[in-house]
């Protein structure tokens, strides 16, 4: 009998891992469509964005009850008080990434009515950089792996440079040719969207390791110029 | 004995609310500081922000630790995992806060050096109503004040319209006075960051509502035109 207790323990922090790994991926396809449809100069994939955010809210608070339910019902301790209350943070966080896939999305399709446009190729190429190290993060969470999660950690300050890079690059632009002041702002906001997704996949990546390990990661982080402790 | 256990009970309930009542105030209090530094050019107020934030960080740590041990020591059940998951809940917001204020702070004394300085008196106005319901939301939580709660959620959207004029107005600045570019651009984002000090005020509100009646405010928020959803 308390073997059946166990095990249905187990399934209910299964399911918790299940869908904190599934509204990840979820975060994860919408910022590379968003990405894609600055790429494209895509209005209607950017717009297809929008509601998929309302899914990953709606996991986000499934997820938080369900955490509730299981403290409310199972008091657990240890490893297992660790990975609900990891549930709720990675909710919490990744939540915040479909948010600036949103915000993205939304700012490519004004972007898209505004020409002439500023280049967006540094841009796009610190966005795949991000994409990597937010899908780094998700695995090393899915996967339980501690030096994954240590490796997405150092890796950030490489796309604070870009970021503090494409800032100044993007006032020049600006100040060269004022026609682009509106679409240049709504770059440097997603720029800065990009760059915040960086910060929160850093977040993750800190989160698993304190659910494999159960003590955060030593050291200060690495981080680029402007970014230290930003929000 | 068992009373004894219950008034211990409550008193780290009561030792974490007012952990989280404090650092609302400290992140409250940074909020101005920065705001009056940005006001009085005050790079010296401005620098003093940063280190504020550091004390926030810490006491946001030791609220997570204090809600994790509760949970494990004590596994409250209703009203009392509620207040527990609140208080994780509210620290993570209100640190968010912090960061922000921090943010403002940093980008103010950038600023300093970068005349022409743009008007900034729209942003002040907004940065005063937006203080004003980071209060009301912090003293709702600390008074668990329901009506209160709610007066900060149908408030949001006034500061989301103030935002959005300032946006409109900015560019145009910057078009008829491309010195002011760099300027204007610091000045875009710390319009940004007092907006989502608005939106994490109104889900301080949420969180404090939540936490007196037991289930999540009904109906859509209002909200302003660009930031819906928006990070």
């Amino acid at each position: 009998m308390e073997d059946h207790i166990v095990r249905s323990f187990d399934g209910e922090l299964g399911r918790l891992h299940d869908q904190v790994v599934r509204m990840g991926a979820m975060a994860s396809h919408q910022f590379a469509e968003a990405i894609d449809a600055l790429e494209q100069q895509d209005s209607t994939r950017a717009a297809a964005v929008g509601p998929g955010d309302d899914d990953i809210d709606a996991l986000e608070r499934a997820i938080s009850e369900q955490a509730v339910r299981v403290l409310a019902l199972r008091s657990p301790v240890a490893v297992d008080l660790r990975a609900v209350i990891t549930a709720l943070k990675m909710a919490s966080t990744v939540e915040r990434v479909g948010d600036y896939a949103a915000s993205i999305a939304r700012r490519s399709m004004v972007l898209n009515g505004l020409p002439p446009l500023p280049p967006v190729r540094p841009l796009l190429r610190m966005a795949r950089l991000t994409q990597r190290l937010l899908d780094d993060a998700l695995a090393a969470y899915a996967t339980r792996d501690a030096d994954k999660a240590h490796a997405v950690w150092a890796c950030d300050k490489e796309i604070d440079d870009q970021y503090a890079s494409l800032f100044r690059q993007l006032l020049t632009f600006m100040m060269e040719d004022p026609r682009t002041i509106a679409a240049s702002s709504h770059l440097l906001f997603i720029a800065k969207h990009v760059e915040r997704v960086g910060d929160l996949s850093t977040n993750i990546g800190e989160m698993a390791y304190y659910l494999v390990t159960g003590h955060p990661m030593n050291g200060q982080r690495p981080k680029g110029n402007f970014a230290t402790g930003e929000e």
